[in-house]
């Protein structure tokens, strides 16, 4: 392991200090080898995916990690999309003189060497590998086992490019001890890494957030609310909250719990009812919704379950502010939103919820890269310091500050 | 403790809204206050000193304890100071339309609650709370044990002013349990505290790091370096390596070790020995050094040393690049300084040294807050994330994202 972390050091020294045009040569190389290899990865992926059957994954965890040709193709595209990108190094972020005359500024430099922790889909792997790379950074990545065949398949490529270029493989390395015992040792090298960020279940956050000496940028659960206040546009209102559940219920930005203001209740429950039935979606709510629907009551640990399912929470809540506790006490600091005409109440909601990205009258399911107009993104941050929400590019960059004097000493 | 954190949460969602005249008038206020309980403090604070002279303590850290009027008239107008800064709260730090129409605002907020363990001066209690209360967030102090009765009297002053305009006195807390078992189990506490800074010893500042389930800031040694490249202009060598050694040993910004170019050193390295010792300054030397002068050899563990004292390592490298090694093999991250007037040189030292600050052709001396133009700050941070270098006003801050939509749903 020290081995490994001494080389990933040396190629984090050559990789930060590349130029755009070589990156974005490299780059580009990298989205046509993932082409030109396309057999080669579907073939390794083929081996997970037979395991995944064997061990009885459940379906929609196999069509995740399942790729085809399409598939394939959209990952090189995202490399290329990311080649295009404006340089994220070397940034003047601000600058200014001081009262002694010295010339400061501020500029943006890679990370340095991030680790990736995660349990998702195999185009995570060149995702964040081309991320990394263009903003400079070493990645050591580690992904689920599940995808074991498929992610190094996928690194080979991308390092078989490095080499070709005389660049340091190891500026995209795989963890070289996939144990438990291992991750728990790569997370204590605080010498050689300066991030790590785990992208999964509950469980492996806080594992790593316990345990790890280096800063942890967590990609955790999203437990996220819609609002309903009694000021809301009625025509509206199942439109969203349909949207916001169902249109990807499986992603960390759709809804998982509906709150109702008591006021409106009586005139939307029921629309909203039928509505969410028509689309599969299984109902829990409080007692007091429960006076208008037949449905199951819903428990203090639903409020806080991120169900990635057609499942939802509705509770009725008697104004505002009852939304906003409730909110921030359930809520995971995700993506919240409000549906209301009224101008003081949702500048109270916006002001007063605690969350990466609040919401006034859209659905939750715009927190990602793509939409916000960031690019790609390594996930989305539910960490308060350094980045929040969508991870883009620029939150893979730190600053130092440059001080340009002239032979300045302090009185 | 959960009694209390309940306390300081409820405090933080009160202190995050406040307007800037609130707050302003409210440190206005606590200015005046610790100005008309000067005699109090003091009062409080000899019991500190009167224990540190049995304790026996050294002379240099009973010099830094000891409050003065003049000591205690400088926090009051640090307060002063702080009051009149820009408000960091409510920044619009970014904006725009996403390609679906929602106006997407990135907007500074107040960081939460956090937790300071410091080894240092009184005057660190106001400072710190003062920079906290202005920036919204609620800070719970810890300070030295040697400074109890000091800490407490000056956070009491405090806290009765916040009482005074009906705030909670959680905004400003002190610890309730000192022990170290108390800390253990603060550093824990990740569903309460959002930050946790610790200013002090190494062994504190790595004890927090691996401990904490927060996110630390670590306010960590200065290992500073001056490097003379062969190309320095010769007759600003003395000043700037006196004045980085000399001007104050006990700051963190203070030089350690000085790098000297092969070339130039037989020229001038007789002049800056006479220098140093001139000023008291013990010199250690690496092997080459000391064939032309007569001092001790530096060990290994000298390189890695913050002596925070009058003695300095002097090392002869071959070039820029041996330079470059050196700094960031045993540099902390903090400041680091080439003296030269080759452009290409300079150039390379600024870009290839990993530290908060680099400069060139300047003491490391000016890193500070003050100095920045930044004003008053919590100290300097030596990690990667989210505060480099002197940690302002504006570090206490994080941001969210405000989503204005028109009914927005996703395609």
């Amino acid at each position: 392991m020290q081995e490994f972390l001494e080389d990933t050091k040396k190629a984090s020294k050559i990789i930060a200090t590349l130029d755009t045009n070589t990156k974005n040569k490299v780059l580009l190389d990298m989205a046509t080898a993932i082409e030109t290899y396309s057999d080669f990865i579907i073939e390794h992926n083929k081996k997970d995916v037979q395991k995944a059957y064997e061990d009885k994954l459940n379906d929609a965890f196999i069509d995740r990690l399942i790729l085809n040709e399409k598939r394939v193709q959209d990952m090189a595209s995202a490399i290329r999309q990311i080649a295009s990108q404006e340089e994220p190094v070397g940034k003047v972020l601000d600058g200014w003189t001081t009262k002694d005359g010295l010339d400061i500024q501020k500029v943006s430099i890679p990370i340095g060497i991030i680790a990736i922790i995660y349990e998702s889909r195999p185009n995570v792997t060149s995702d964040t590998a081309a991320l990394c790379f263009k903003s400079g950074n070493v990645c050591i990545l580690k992904g689920g086992s599940e995808a074991i065949n498929s992610n190094r398949a996928i690194a080979n490529i991308l390092r078989e490019v490095l080499r070709l270029h005389n660049l340091p493989q190891n500026a995209i390395a795989l963890v070289p001890d996939f144990t438990r015992e291992g991750i728990a040792k790569l997370i204590k090298e605080d010498k050689y890494i300066d991030l790590i960020i785990p992208r999964g279940g509950e469980e492996l956050i806080s594992y790593i957030s316990k345990n790890s000496y280096i800063p942890v940028i967590k990609h955790d659960k999203g437990i996220c609310h819609i609002y309903i206040d009694k000021d809301a546009a009625h025509n509206k209102i199942i439109d969203i909250a349909i949207n916001a559940k169902c249109q990807k219920p499986s992603a960390c930005n759709a809804m998982e719990t509906l709150l109702i203001h008591n006021d409106i209740a009586p005139y939307i429950i029921h629309g909203l009812y039928d509505a969410f039935i028509e689309n599969q979606v299984v109902i829990k709510a409080c007692t007091e919704a429960i006076k208008y629907i037949e449905v199951q009551e819903a428990s203090e640990e639903d409020f806080f379950t991120e169900y990635l399912d057609n499942i939802l929470n509705i509770k009725i809540v008697k104004n505002v502010n009852e939304a906003i506790e409730h909110i921030n006490k359930y809520g995971s600091g995700h993506s919240e939103s409000i549906l209301s005409e009224n101008y003081t109440v949702v500048n109270k909601f916006l002001n007063s919820i605690d969350a990466a990205c609040v919401y006034a009258n859209a659905s939750t399911r715009f927190t990602d890269g793509g939409s916000f107009g960031l690019g790609a993104e390594v996930g989305i941050s539910t960490s308060k310091l350094h980045s929040r929400g969508p991870m883009g590019i620029k939150d893979l960059t730190t600053f130092k500050y440059k001080i340009y004097g002239k032979s300045n000493i302090r009185k």
